[in-house]
């Protein structure tokens, strides 16, 4: 009989766009919880192992989060060069701080995260994620508001990473992703840190929060860079800005970039080197233009507001 | 009322894999055929512009195509440096040919496509597409099988552009993935000329064809370069081979080569030039890995068997 | 391998619900077109054979709209005993006219249908549908609107069959689901003719508009009668209002029926006969007591508002 | 904007036919276990309540339930007159022996169910299916294998209720649907009693499986009877047989079930009266005229399949 076989009879929905839907196929619910905060599952798939779930929108999975949090953590340490004390705001699963912990020179990582329930249950059933990096003496976790821990630290960090959820209208983060926080971040950085922004996605009709973004953070810092990575069940390339008052290399040299990494970190990066970073930095020509063109900035006037792939937290209407 | 809206509904459905499926709302349909080899559609969707879809299978749309052709078309033209002939293979919706035709230096582009009906509605309803190729004096198109065209000419072309469905089993296109088939390209190519093929997802669970192909052109060309261009309603990053005997410059100065097409080119470019094509050459180290592990070649005896993401053509379980 | 087969790319999708969606898979689409009035596609289904489709809502597929326009068409026409003029309202496909043919007593059968493309295509592509029935010498074909048709005749017909699409908000059909448009098909009709609408589902959750619909009858005629049948395709058991000044069995004897049947028609039903009728009449508890509850009745000024299985025809939010 | 609202990012799947799939949305997992024998989910859905669904099927849900239940369970006892031991073979959620205990006659109810975790899950979860029937002193739960508790008992039962999964291949009831499993049944009741089965599908292209299970049930009892209920969770009408070498009443006189039910029930029907049941046995045309078309039974050594709704349990292709 002819046909595409499906697996599963249970479906995670991403509602990408009101046009374009993707189905991930569930083969095990391993937790499940509405916390104070948001609707959790940790499930089993298909195709890409494990995943996280927070109000319906697909967060990461095992089996292609290398390529998402690699990118997000490194290119920022890379040009910074010898980072000793990084903050990671949010970043539930503890794949972030595991990243950052690969670097010989951090110090200390503090992780903020708002909603302690999430986590612990990353803890336990994503030791993929974290693989340990909760355990590790460097790490600090805070159960908290990223605003708060902003407001209390000041030139004390090398490098923050922003791992916020996307700003969906009415969920907790909306406020995170503009000018305001983000000079709170510059604050809080070492005179010449970098911060990183995951930063939405970059393909060319949903591109247009990554690229007001980044004009919002060249509003702040010196200087900023887009750049992306293929994240598979993410059905589009995710964008990251790179800000900071120092310069950021645009063209680095591939063998410097393995000899610094080599020389200070584990090495153990499964999609990260120096040519790889060379390749994300060179960002394609109509992202480059539409960021050239872009003049608004978000505010906490004016946030953002993304397209709800999720469901769950939308409320009153 | 919350809730994620959904604005279609007809819907053109991929089976990425048994536990991926990805939706695609259909706004109008402007074409259907089975003609003597597929089943075709030709669709609006809400998103993305209109796309050509044959047994089942999402070829192209307007709105992301230029993410597919730019990159499948000029890598190889900028390694050649002044393309005169070149020969498509595929290439039903004329985008492909489109993109060749920018080059100044082009004398002749031909065209080799089996399904002459399905060219014809292309012409017809995707002018977007082909924005005129089929009339520009230096195009031939031949209603024919690749197969056939390849061994009718020697040493006949500058660049040779592989642009097949994908070698679904049965389908009509798994021989043209084969070993033998890439020495047939290779001797219709004038020495030192390139071929470039369209060569599958690299995304991590899907990228086991595009691994191989790449191993299979080496063992038919002395040089082979894998790189991937995001294309968004394809839910993954696409694969290409180039290859040739003449080398290939995996790190070109964007400058350089900006020159170059400023040139040689009509320069109508949306998002190829300098600064991405270095961006594309940089394979990540994920896929450079797999790339240099993989020890297998397909031939006729042990074609490639693509997941079917249609089911139309699918005969004879 | 494990997993469930699906063997269609192309789906039609209905939204039964904001938590409820019905997927009929598309094996072959044999016309579509934008009317003056509505979207419509005529399609081969894997399952039930070939299917009208209107502004992205199901009408009927020819593998088992015998449940649907058997029990439209003849408990009317039993309960009148011997009708000679039909009137039928709506009915694109013409399958309920071919149902009234079947009756030896009709001499007439007039149906008004406002949308003459819609009509030509399924004469076309739907010859299972209507089996020569537009053809017959008793049929009349009037395109146009069922509000001019019905002001234009007084006390002209034995039974009425109002087959028109649900009421969705801004569709064509909601006005004729009111309190003042059934007075105007009493004034139509012959003292004691019977009408017979189409009367939405009667599943539990879906019930409301059914409910309303009867009891708006009731305040236009001496007597009113809900049935349902089951309709597969529907998802739902599907409900009918009978009404009329003259009685209504509740409790026909099959036998009677059947020699009715014999005598006055050519006797050639699927699903109809004595015991189905007699079985239809016998409305659940459940819906019964939901009629009885009921206080309210649609008019003009308060209309029915179908949840919109299908968006095509929604507009200007 | 227009559009059909989603008010769910988690779906369970059905996978009706090949073609037709029907999705339900989940807002919340109240329970997920694999248990020995099954993977079962407890869910609330947004449109009818929370539902049972065991290997990826559909079970039952609290929004439709009675529409399933009580055309189970009723019928059997008002033909028997007076039900003092009713069996209940499956029937994890406890709906079945709910409905049971409604007759005041009856004196004991033993529920046989393979699965102890689930039957646990439910009393947990689904106190609006059992309604404490559980702690009614009148109930036995047993754990345990149908087939061993028919063995063991002889002449014992008025009425036994097969309230089965359906009988997927490889699932663990396609034994319990056969002529010999009937014929044991008929050994456990009492001389005259009354066995009913929950007896599959009966829309037109899904009914083959109940035809056949009818035509085994008279192959063994000297009565039997077909009957359907609207389930619009299962988007079909759902059939049941009932059997009994005493007769049954295909004409009942609604007015004296009435009667009889005021007599020995507590009357708490939602659905279930004399005229809903006089409906309910006039079988439609096209269902009887397959039954007395059918000339095969099922046996141990030719089984019914059932067309797997579900995934999760098959194995071993």
């Amino acid at each position: 009989m002819p046909g595409s076989r499906l697996n599963a009879d249970l479906w995670i929905t991403e509602y990408i766009t009101p046009y374009d839907v993707y189905h991930h196929g569930v083969t095990r619910v391993l937790a499940y919880a509405r916390t104070e905060f948001q609707e959790m599952q940790i499930v089993e798939c298909g195709t890409y192992g494990k995943a996280l779930v927070l109000d319906g929108k697909w967060q990461s999975c095992t089996g292609d989060e290398f390529l998402y949090h690699e990118p997000l953590v490194h290119p920022a340490c890379v040009n910074h060069g010898h980072p000793e004390r990084v903050l990671v705001l949010g970043g539930g699963e503890g794949a972030t701080v595991r990243e950052a912990l690969k670097w010989r020179t951090v110090k200390r990582v503090v992780m903020v995260d708002i909603d302690g329930q999430v986590v612990e249950a990353c803890r336990q059933h994503l030791p993929e994620m974290h693989q340990g990096a909760f355990e590790d003496p460097r790490t600090e976790l805070v159960i908290g508001d990223a605003l708060d821990c902003l407001d209390d630290s000041a030139g004390e960090w090398d490098v923050i990473v922003s791992d916020l959820s996307d700003p969906i209208e009415e969920g907790p983060s909306f406020k995170l992703f503009t000018r305001e926080y983000f000079a709170k971040c510059k604050r809080a950085l070492k005179p010449g840190g970098y911060l990183v922004v995951q930063a939405g996605p970059t393909s060319p009709v949903e591109m247009a929060m990554h690229v007001r973004l980044v004009n919002t953070l060249g509003a702040v810092f010196g200087n900023v860079a887009s750049y992306s990575s293929y994240v598979p069940t993410y059905a589009a390339p995710w964008g990251y800005a790179l800000a900071s008052d120092n310069p950021i290399d645009h063209r680095p040299d591939p063998a410097r970039i393995d000899a610094l990494l080599a020389d200070q970190t584990t090495s153990q990066f499964r999609m990260f080197d120096g040519i790889t970073l060379l390749g994300m930095l060179q960002t394609p020509k109509h992202i480059r233009e539409a960021i050239q063109a872009e003049t608004e900035v978000y505010t906490l006037v004016a946030p953002p507001k993304f397209f709800g792939k999720g469901v769950a937290t939308e409320k009153g209407e």
